[in-house]
């Protein structure tokens, strides 16, 4: 039975909750495919969570493995394959919660980066797993600037092989994922060194355990690098390479071959490779970071509406916390970016599949403006995601604070994407780059890539709106966005070449400005996707109902971007005070008509009650009978050795005898 | 011996980092003392933390019992008591890893609330510790509105009994530390009922387990809420009463009591019940909010200048990452504000003495501006310095993930103190009614408490500063930040009104200006703590070198605050366009002046490598070689039964016979 308290907020609706869901999935038949994976999923009790935050980091790992292994055989059963319809929604199904993930970044590697003879060789044994893979990059030392790896591969014309070695301790490769207890092999990036000469950062094909008994290889240290904030399911590990030997034909040579007499050669473009960094961070926004934000929206929404707590009115009931305006301000905001980044994220995929089209044709044009776009919204996306689901968590109070809410897991999973596949600041100095140089190039009259022209149409204006309801207008915020984000980046191209006129040196003067070229990155990502929020309202003409909650979303996430960052638009004048009070008007009044929608919002991202994994945000709103029922399930209610220990001598008074 | 990148940063230090540490401690003598206790401490094996980042929830709660008890031994050794220098020192020396804090929580209830009959009976008891106290107040569907509680505890006049129940699973205890598995006596809130009246809330003492075998009592059912975010050390429980019957002469009574013939007799002033919730605001801001800022900062600014990455300049070794401008925009302002806030928590601490005396004095007058104080600075204090750890962390990159940075724990922790002793949001309400109705008053004419005369004296005046050296006079800044204090307050208070006066009834008004109300509060708040450090630095003048840092570290809080809010201050006009890149550029020179002292001024904070317990921030910034040491030690580098459960039978490929 649902807590009456929820099911009346479904009751009021304005817009059908299937027709939205529907919207999100991309069609009806999407939806289908996408329940049908998930039932499949949760209804196989070797998938099940239901111990998750129970568990020890050894109890997770070996779930995740054990789940890897049993999905190979589910999948075969349901027919499902790595082309089919199924396959996007089988990591979501399963909550990310599964091992060798980075056996796919493995065979990828081989895929974009091998010879063909090395694709021959090396695909097969992966798919049909008699090995498992993983991928050696960072090093304990060395990130996001790949050049300075320090792992070094020396090819030896004698004996036809490379010796592979660790010179130094920041030189040990530190995180790859599935390489600390499960990866029998793994592509190692080493500088390749032939006849005393470096050449670079390359990839090489290393065997690291034994595939009889899974003992470590000669030369090889490797193990798990131990307890992080999340991913306790996956064995991130360290790896010693001491004197190890691999063949010649080890080195992944799709661009770059040493022959047999030590002569390299570099054949092809890499370009391609540099394609596939900017789509791994694009794929990645709709798992691992857009799903967490809906879920923990829908966590928070839904407690939001069964909590009540103090009287907003003398005499009546206690209040849902929900009707508060503090706790709507927290909220809608956030459940206004899930969908604004939905759409983006939609945006991006599509931009992304008619670039891969353009580089299959040797047209590499679009790739510096998909750099800049990948870069930016990765960085943008991530960290604001994460700060939705932390702001989810504290506005549950206590019980968020509670593994059992699902917050506390979903925040510091999150969180980890601020981090990997490039640190959120060093993307969005790329993204800054990118567009001082447009700028530059645009103020010159050269032509500039379709998502910057903006840049050269700097209007000096003054923000047209009148009154509140003005700022409903996309026309007006939209417009108000792209002036801030033209302003910071012009600013800082001026400070900048004004910097190296008065003779500071050229690296000096970027260092001196990159918390506002930071700033000048954030504004144009932030103006991309409240246009394109704003012009897939457009498009949902013939879908009415929905168009206009839609609306109310778009209009949300454009005004609380205002709203919180009030400076960017009166800095110089566009905005005037009296707008901005509008501003502020017109954006509190949005928080209590979407309050209104708030549920069915999050209801049509549907979310199961299993995967949300959640005792404050199930569908039938039952939060407090769940939470003592789960908690009753804790192993901390198990008798502790600490009574018998120290509790009792202590109350037996024996303490003064010690 | 100590990384060459971390000695050299050593060498230049402006100041005396022994004299800061005197400072900060508040003299010479109670540094000596606090080491003191850290070193008896630290080289008791008893209370090692060594493997603190690998235990599980059963194990953490083990050691924390054991360490409690064995702190009982330890003091009794040392000489040290209750009421000695000393002891203030201890629970920041055990990080704070220790259990039974709820009985002295227990023990003060008793102390303020009880009869002297009652404190003679058990205090001794809870001293001698023949018994284990909780307090029970918060449940599981009401935390901070106390007059929402449902527990219920009937006087039976027959019996001269009150029979307690828990009437529904939203009544049940839920959090009270110590409780879950540990203690044998509670202090249970519930409503008082005698002849069918309903007297409000009120505390009992309840016996909860046996002191014999420590089996629930009758009618008791009670355990561990499970697994939390931190604090697994702590046995946060749940507690459901089914007829539990107690003397008359437990419920406490010092205020209130019920006669034998169920007479209520209301006795004495609650004030100082009242004044007592306020304090605990103040007391933890130190060793739960501040300490662990402080040593977040230290972990991250001394890894920032081992951790080197990418070229700065071409052609050079990769750079400290603390040389790059993001990265120092990034912890040089946690580092301001951690000693901006310790100087605004001396702040407090010595109103609340002086407040406290005038208490004992029977006058009252001062409680409404400390209540309004301690709950608005409690509350902008946590939510800052959470963020500042959360900051911290994620400018570690990938090692800040790793539990053995030590950040993780930190962060997981402090984010609890912006939820518990009341939620933030709704304590920034309170300070905002008060400011209100202050302000009302003022506009009238009528005394105001001293912290709030500003509002009074509203001027319409402009910012007076001509260049960006102007931005380094704390008259210029400070006045900047009451001007906006004051006009927060003026316009929310003038919103309201018109709100009122068109007919809106005086509830709904309120809650439709409790975003604004909010902001209010928190300016209010900002500007006396920007106000409290300039006048703390300009009383620093017998110390030259150290004023001259800690002018720079004002400097940098003010600058920080207006850079980061610029909307505040450009709204009105009081400050321009062009002040605000004044501000700007004032800003971002100072981050290049701290960052030379950045590392003494976290060596100032004198924390040991056992209390910091990172393998990031130690003093000797061996990073690499002690995340290696550390990472073998993890127990997922034992053997995992997943090898021969499913990754042998994977790769020996018997996955097709399945």
């Amino acid at each position: 039975s649902v807590n009456p308290d929820l099911a009346s907020e479904r009751q009021t609706a304005s817009f059908s909750v299937e027709k939205l869901t529907a919207l999100l999935d991309g069609g009806a038949e999407q939806t289908r495919i996408r329940r049908a994976v998930v039932e499949a999923i949760e209804s196989d009790p070797v998938f099940s969570r239901e111990n998750q935050y129970f568990q020890t980091q050894n109890e997770r790992y070996e779930a995740a493995v054990r789940k890897a292994v049993h999905l190979q055989k589910k999948m075969h059963e349901m027919g499902w394959t790595e082309n089919g319809p199924e396959y996007k929604y089988i990591y979501r199904a399963l909550s990310g919660d599964v091992a060798f993930l980075l056996h796919r970044v493995f065979m990828r590697s081989i895929s974009v980066l091998g010879s063909d003879k090395q694709i021959a060789k090396w695909i097969p044994l992966a798919t049909q797993h008699k090995l498992i893979g993983s991928y050696a990059q960072t090093e304990l030392g060395h990130g996001t600037y790949l050049q300075g790896l320090e792992t070094t591969a020396v090819f030896d014309t004698a004996t036809q092989e490379f010796i592979l070695n660790t010179p130094k301790i920041s030189a040990m490769k530190w995180w790859p994922g599935d390489m600390g207890r499960s990866a029998t092999h793994t592509v190692v990036f080493a500088q390749l060194y032939v006849h005393g000469k470096c050449y670079g950062i390359h990839p090489f094909i290393v065997q690291i355990r034994s595939l009889q008994d899974h003992s470590l290889c000669p030369g090889i240290t490797a193990g798990d690098i131990g307890p992080k904030m999340n991913f306790e399911h996956i064995d991130n590990g360290y790896l010693l390479l001491k004197n190890v030997h691999i063949p010649r034909e080890n080195m992944l040579s799709k661009f770059c071959e040493v022959r047999p007499d030590g002569t390299y050669v570099r054949q092809g473009s890499q370009k391609i490779n540099y394609f596939t960094m900017t789509t791994v961070r694009i794929s990645l926004i709709s798992d691992e970071v857009l799903t967490p934000l809906m879920k923990a929206c829908t966590i928070a929404i839904r407690y939001s509406v069964v909590r009540r707590q103090s009287k907003l009115k003398p005499g009546e009931q206690e209040a849902k916390i929900l009707d508060y305006q503090t706790q709507q301000e927290k909220l809608l905001p956030q459940l206004a970016a899930a969908y604004a980044f939905h759409f983006i994220n939609d945006y991006l995929q599509e931009l992304f599949n008619r670039g891969y089209r353009e580089i299959q044709r040797k047209n590499f044009d679009m790739l510096p403006e998909l750099h800049a776009l990948s870069s930016g919204f990765k960085a943008v996306i991530t960290q604001h995601c994460t700060a939705g689901v932390e702001i989810c968590l504290r506005a549950c109070g206590g019980h968020g604070y509670s593994l059992l809410s699902g917050l506390p897991s979903l925040y510091t999973k999150i969180l980890a994407s601020c981090i990997y596949e490039g640190e959120n600041t060093v993307l969005l100095l790329q993204t800054a780059r990118f567009l001082i140089k447009c700028f530059m190039a645009a103020s010159a009259g050269q032509p500039v890539p379709p998502s910057v022209t903006y840049l050269a149409a700097v209007k000096n204006g003054k923000c047209p709106a009148k009154n509140k309801l003005d700022f409903l207008s996309p026309d007006i915020y939209t417009e108000a966005y792209q002036h801030v984000a033209v302003r910071l980046t012009s600013s800082t191209a001026a400070k900048l070449q004004d910097l190296i006129q008065s003779g500071v040196k050229k690296h000096d003067a970027w260092n001196q400005c990159t918390v506002q070229l930071v700033q000048a990155a954030k504004a144009h990502c932030h103006y991309i996707a409240v246009k394109n929020f704003a012009e897939t309202v457009e498009k949902l003409e013939t879908k009415a109902g929905i168009q206009k909650i839609m609306k109310h979303l778009c209009d949300l996430f454009a005004l609380h971007g205002i709203f919180s960052n009030t400076g960017a638009f009166l800095h110089d004048g566009y905005t005037s005070a009296a707008q901005m009070d509008m501003v502020t008007a017109s954006y509190l009044d949005l928080l209590a008509v979407i309050r209104k929608d708030a549920v069915p919002l999050v209801d049509a991202f549907d979310f199961t009650d299993k995967s949300l994994n959640s005792a404050l945000g199930s569908y039938d709103g039952q939060v407090y009978p769940r939470l003592y029922e789960w908690a009753q399930k804790s192993p901390t209610n198990q008798m502790s050795p600490a009574y018998e220990r120290y509790l009792k001598p202590l109350l037996h008074n024996t303490l003064s005898k010690l």
